[in-house]
């Protein structure tokens, strides 16, 4: 019943990947032996939470290299890295890093180093300040937040890299679904941010990849 | 039909005032009159547009001292003005002032001095650092912002004070409805900040007075 | 990778805490391992679950002080409690008090006394009667109530005391979230109430905190 | 193109009336003619406002009593008027009068009398007490309040009689649309407490109707 | 803690009842200890599943009739049952009942019988008129009902009783809440019909027993 | 700037049409002058209000065929009305009548005669019950209601005709927007039944079409 | 309790099924014994996880034909299947199978032979490009898709067949309740697209019933 | 009360611009005063409407130079712009255009051209694939669209530039807000789609302007 898009990295400079959540094991168990006898292309599965990972059959997860943390495992090879960090991911909580994981291993997928800079929340504005100079010397700047986000503003107003922000459902009460986080950054007061959707680390990345690929 | 709650000052330290936002100008003609005949104590009116005010008898507002900016008006003696202002009121930006107005009137009317502080938003983040002292020096800061409300964590990191915050319904798209920002203000990552209704700068205003005259 | 803001206290007079909830069991052991070897000041862990305080680390779990209803821990030392108590929190009904004990646990954390006055909704309108002298003694007043939170409004104008309301998340249908509580709070008929985010027992005693420690 | 329910009165004791709210004036003209040349039985129209009722034909016009401050208008007879008012609409406050009135003006053309107790929010809670013993000497109570509808608790823990809420879409913020009351009153701590939708006087009026005439 | 509202009865005619929901074992069985104590009085306890009944002590639920299909728990003694139905409580769907049986279970409570009409849902419409006529006999109907519940148009026009409707939460996409129910309900095209929360079979009860008690 | 699909009626035998509701005046000029200078297709203007083509260039509205009521001009020819009655448009209420005068001059325009059959609310339930077999006698049903939209799911219990529903944003409180009509038509219990989107008569018909012209 | 709507097939060509969700096992069980001693036809059960079915009474279960991957259970026969296949059911990703599975076995029951095409979605566009011809030689399309459900405003586009739209609730952040998914399809820039409730397949499945057998 | 950010672009390489939305005539005659007299630097102000530009003191306009198209008026010299179209502003149809003005004048103030490619919906492919080679050499693309947005995942699939999606309000009922068509784009399943706030073509220039200019 799959069918992949093969040529996709062709028009978009993006391979296909696998986001695996709404999808039960046997149909990614399928997914990946379908994949492993038509193509030597790496490919990357994102949303693997560590309990469906170990629902897998072996004959597909002998294949995979998977990590719990970020959820994502990948099959076949990567592509090379590039010299130097291209992408700062910074985040304002601890909270924050399991959704900076997955775009940092997805950069890394798409051969692009990324450096994680955590914790830098504008509560206490000297973390950030700290951390500015290098934060700013890279070519592009993914920042993930919860609850209300303030941290994009703050970094908007302080960097001229292209920022793509990342709201996360951290938090509980009004911010719990990351919509408050969400709306935040669409609001944000700083001009020229933009966002993708909730907790979505490999979306952040893949638009952080089309800045530096193209 | 009107039933005034005189002594509610006597019960919580704060006259009742007039909401005219959903009433009639004929409706607010028999208050005035009402209170005229009845009660020798001053009364803030609310929410009082240009456009109703222009409607009103000239027997109403020959006793009302009106302010169009905030939408206010007062009717009778206003509290004599204790010394010193006690209030910071930080605006985010010029948008925000009419509210930030409403609050000045009506702490002017309780007796306390207020200032405010406009237009330091947090994309640039130095209008905030360079007004810092000044307003650290008030017992109470009264913080009003619309959009993502950024502000308000970045102040309630730099500050020991009380701080009420304000959401107003600026901006437009997921903003102008002012309730991301107050959502936003809710999911602070700065601890113990409190927050009224949007555009709310009466209730803010109110909340100071607790804290000042309690 | 984690960054403590150890100089908060000296700019807000409220020490860091740390937030359990999105945080996995290995994340805080290596927080609280962090702690112990670089600050001997005492912080406050809130929203530990007793199901995630049984998956820490003994070599954690030895240096806590856990309280299972509020969800608290404490690391190190509270400050002295202050004499007489200072803040009196109030509950609509027996399922508030989770929210009422985690603001009574900051609160002594942060050396101030409180008293719980528990169980008194406007349903049974006397039996708030019958405590409001005894509230009305308290420098602070937090109110903590669920469903339509109606005791607010009746509290806010029977006393001058500061009021910080804080909405819980109890009840179903309309009101399960907590969201029918925070608007109804937001949207008093009474002067001068503020308000936190839904359950945020800890962000009601900060605030509190602020006005008596200021 | 109008087909009215002549015979609904039989099934369900209450006659049909028009809503005019979404009715083009020439709409409204065609079922007044319509309803002159085919009907002797009293018809009421809602929601006809000041404006909409001045582009009515005078043919029409002639034919209605029309009230501004309800909006409502007459056509034919109103059922005699019972003895002894059987209703008590109660506001929170003034800004509620007009859907006090919409609904007084249908128990009228029921034929059943009402008296209106306005003004008795709870923010001072003395003027609802002094008004007690006569609420609660009639035979139904409806309720009207926007904002918090706090009063729609205290006040049904106060009666033991059948009591119908009506939420109004007064106020300003998280309350303009009437939504915050009407959750505020489906969530209430007051047993046996029913509603009607966002400033329908009218609905309440004919299920108080339902009751005293059932 | 706990404090209860023993005098309710003689105000408003409706014993106090406990909700469940959220409360913990423990906290109920304080509650089943004090009453024991101090009352002799019937109480209700509501949301109680059986889960949460099986964790209570054995000291409490000695004292309980408990019924897991309604979640409720009687403690003490019911009321006498006046002679005849008052009350016809209709379902739409056989997955309406839970919420039925909790709406009769409290009406016996408090002495008043019921009827449980069910499964006569408007997409057979034959059914609801096969049994109109009894239906009609009872002094009150309670009409329960989820999805778009239109079987309460189509009942409010076929009777002139008092009808409270309970929207239910049953159904998936946009009904899975109960909020679409709950509009319908309250956007009906048929006059006088009143609602209560989203599933609060014991407010509908509680309301029907104001009409039938008053 | 404007760019037609002048093929689309060859891929789905629809022509194109212009939504005029965002359009400036001069907008729609340009459109017209650019169709009458390159087709010879008959086009449908839909949404255009008797304010904005008062707007239009003389030049313009020489060429259209403008019916107020429906909100819809015509330019150039319509296709030729096949024999027979072929859509019942079915409405609940007269404030309805707008969106099905939409459906059928759309039809109209597409070649299809269709049959409005208005006022038929379930309210009074006799009404629908005189008209179902001529209802019942066309191939497609679209039946079009606002509010709690009731006779949605009566309606499909009755027919075994294709039926499509249009939600209208008549009524006003919860169902002002059209949103709860949208929703109880999507939660309907009658099995089979689709929708539009809110207002959207051009739609219906347009789906109406491809059912019988397919 | 149960009352079934036997005749309905005759009023509508569709056979009354059992939505499982909401019942609990005996509920189900208690149907289930109803139907096989009243009644020879074929009754579909839709939503009947496995973990319900393991619970349901050998008893019943001996005379299911259950599936678990549609969730689907077949109690006596299904009509014969007419020749050919009628619909082709469209999905978007893998993730939407269930749900394309769901109306397959609902059509099959019906007598309708259905082709499932998966996983065209249109950040692809050649792979819906490719089962193009294929599809639309389908009478009906029933197309399915979760997230931003783009490829039904692409295929309403390509094809002049009726098409009838399910919005999945797949995704996660702003997508995961499939809100996004069906307000997209109501929204689509093509003209004359139906849709019915978020994972909906069974309605899909019986409109397109209504048009094939009408 | 006016603080320009005048280092801004020196921090971002953005300059300040005025959001004119919630600012009166004379709060903008206010600035411009101000501006004249402090700073030589070009200032763009954005959704200033004909009507309030009509109401500023020509003082100040004879200082602007005004588009009523794009609601944008440029104070003061705009940057020489660079040679050679840099971004692609694609739009879905002719309702989008003055968002997509606004982004080509707020490009052009930064010194950088653009080309408009206008009503291109995916409704009809083949407009959209006639123009995929031009958009393609641009170094960023903006897609701005309305309803369901779907070109959005469409385009985003045959590119891999850089892309940043502008969510328009335009449309009716569920699409009205534009909420709609932000959801959409959020939940697009094209990977590395970036988006701005609803109707925000001066922000979606300026992340463009970041990517061009870092």
């Amino acid at each position: 019943m799959i069918k992949f898009d093969h040529n996709r990295e062709d028009r978009i400079k993006l391979p296909e990947s696998v986001l695996c959540q709404d999808k039960t094991a046997p149909m990614i168990d399928e997914i990946i032996a379908n994949l492993i006898s038509t193509s030597d292309k790496g490919v990357l599965f994102t949303r693997l939470t560590s309990d469906k990972y170990a629902q897998l059959d072996p004959a597909s997860t002998s294949h995979l290299d998977y990590d719990a943390s970020s959820g994502t495992a990948l099959l076949g090879k990567s592509r090379p890295i590039q010299r130097g960090s291209k992408v700062a991911i910074v985040t304002a909580g601890t909270s924050d890093l399991p959704v900076a994981w997955e775009a940092q291993r997805t950069l890394q997928f798409l051969g692009i180093a990324a450096t994680v800079v955590a914790d830098v929340g504008v509560a206490g504005l000297w973390r950030l300040q700290e951390r500015l100079d290098e934060i700013n010397e890279h070519a592009v700047i993914i920042v993930i937040a919860g609850m209300d986000a303030a941290i994009v503003s703050v970094l908007g107003g302080l960097t001229h890299r292209p920022m793509i922000a990342v709201p996360t459902s951290t938090g509980y009460g009004v911010s719990a679904q990351g919509q408050t986080a969400l709306n935040s950054i669409l609001a944000s007061c700083s001009p020229g941010i933009t966002t993708v959707n909730i907790d979505n680390g490999y979306g952040a990345a893949c638009a952080a990849a089309r800045i530096i690929l193209s």
